[in-house]
């Protein structure tokens, strides 16, 4: 704990910002019974679709971006590297294409959308990537919609899993078993419930990639001590108006999500 | 209820995603009593700046750009419309420029990084935008360090006011009042604590533009039932060791930005 730490952060610049977690981690690796002893993480590639909910992305990047030697990959699927939009208009930039994503893996990982997710669910050659890289990948993951994925490549049969709680039900019609929980671990498949989900997935991950004490340390730099203004983030909580209406209002998604699993 | 919601679906294309918010708002309007009775919104400017913190912004952004009629403008300190580097190197592409930014708003809002937001609290040019536009805002907002932003600006002054815990003293050293609440309300400014606080504050907007059971499905859309897998969002709830460690890490970020209160 004597560590170059001011040093670095005397420093910091813009393009440094970093330097906070490379110091995390030696400090972490001087800590006896920590988990550090893993080895150079690989490429963590996620996918940017047209049509994806920018939350589902951002809030796992944020995680994901402060391990220590991970390499975050924005991976389009899009032929160049143009801004990828959201579903609500916000575009991000990939950082490089399906076919040029590196060949060596960590974490998979796929946002969830509601049209831009059965899109990539109809294109063979965005599915042939998913189970390509799937098959390479230590960890597979997803938040919200983004299991429509998983399940569509066949990577749920038989496991448990879980999505938005719209398309839930859906998880059954490609084999899986939804299974009621903000985040679900069966083996080495990781699903995240909807949009704000992300934020316990990425951390239940980062505990699970690096141990506790370094997961409790981004917990903290993220202030992640949410206090809901309105407790109505599941069906059950709900007022019955209000679940009634949205209910019926992604019914249809539903359904449409229910006919991809038999096409 | 029984509005031509499936009719708007049964069509509904990735461009036309926000079809469920027009339902909403429609049947909101039939709902007796409920908080519908505003006017068209005007724009609502979000200012990207090289090294803002990507979630910052994000978790908010889900929440302004579902309500109806709301245009969201991503506005750049940059001199074109390149997408603006995160501090954790996402892209996001801005909208509109500073010298472009329409003089009508709404709600003005500000997310937080470390030397990125320092930089800008050192641009005459960009300080000058802000202290305009807050002149002319119905509600002047930030999440995080963007507190820092409105305390530059002499904005909080004698004013009730958070930000992320690095910074939370120094709130005091631009004469506001520090109020250790997660999202703190005073007049026409909001402020939300560090990074994930977006979502709590964003939460709370909502509620006062747009009424209870707008926000309420905006909650449940976001399946926003937070169930943290470690509990050390906040110094009185971490470890000793990583909140120590974590505390002097940040201590020169304090520094810096409490140096910028003074010139």
């Amino acid at each position: 704990m004597t560590l170059d730490r001011r040093a670095l952060l005397g420093g910091m610049t813009g393009a440094a910002l970093l330097a906070p977690y490379f110091a995390l981690e030696k400090a972490m690796a001087q800590t006896a019974g920590s988990h550090t002893n893993h080895p150079p993480a690989a490429g963590s590639p996620m996918l940017l679709y047209p049509g994806f909910t920018a939350l589902d992305l951002v809030g796992p990047h944020y995680f994901f971006a402060c391990l220590f030697g991970a390499k975050v990959h924005l991976v389009t699927t899009q032929s160049d590297l143009a801004p990828v939009a959201s579903d609500l208009g916000l575009a991000i930039s990939p950082t490089v294409t399906l076919d040029n994503t590196p060949a060596d893996l960590d974490v998979l990982f796929f946002p969830g959308g509601t049209q831009g997710t059965m899109d990539v669910m109809r294109s063979d050659r965005t599915m042939a990537w998913v189970k390509d890289h799937a098959s390479r990948a230590k960890h597979i993951t997803s938040v919200c919609t983004g299991s429509m994925i998983l399940g569509k490549a066949g990577l749920l049969k038989g496991k448990r899993a879980t999505s938005h709680w719209a398309t839930f039900p859906v998880l059954e019609d490609f084999g899986a078993i939804p299974t009621n929980q903000r985040v679900v671990k069966d083996g080495n498949i990781l699903t995240g419930a909807g949009v704000s989900a992300g934020l316990d997935f990425a951390i239940a991950l980062t505990e699970q990639l690096r141990g506790r004490d370094y997961a409790e340390a981004l917990v903290l730099q993220a202030e992640y001590a949410p206090e809901p203004p309105i407790v109505a983030g599941s069906m059950a909580a709900a007022s019955a108006p209000v679940g009634n209406m949205m209910g019926q209002m992604f019914a249809p998604v539903a359904d449409q999500f229910r006919a991809l699993a038999k096409s």
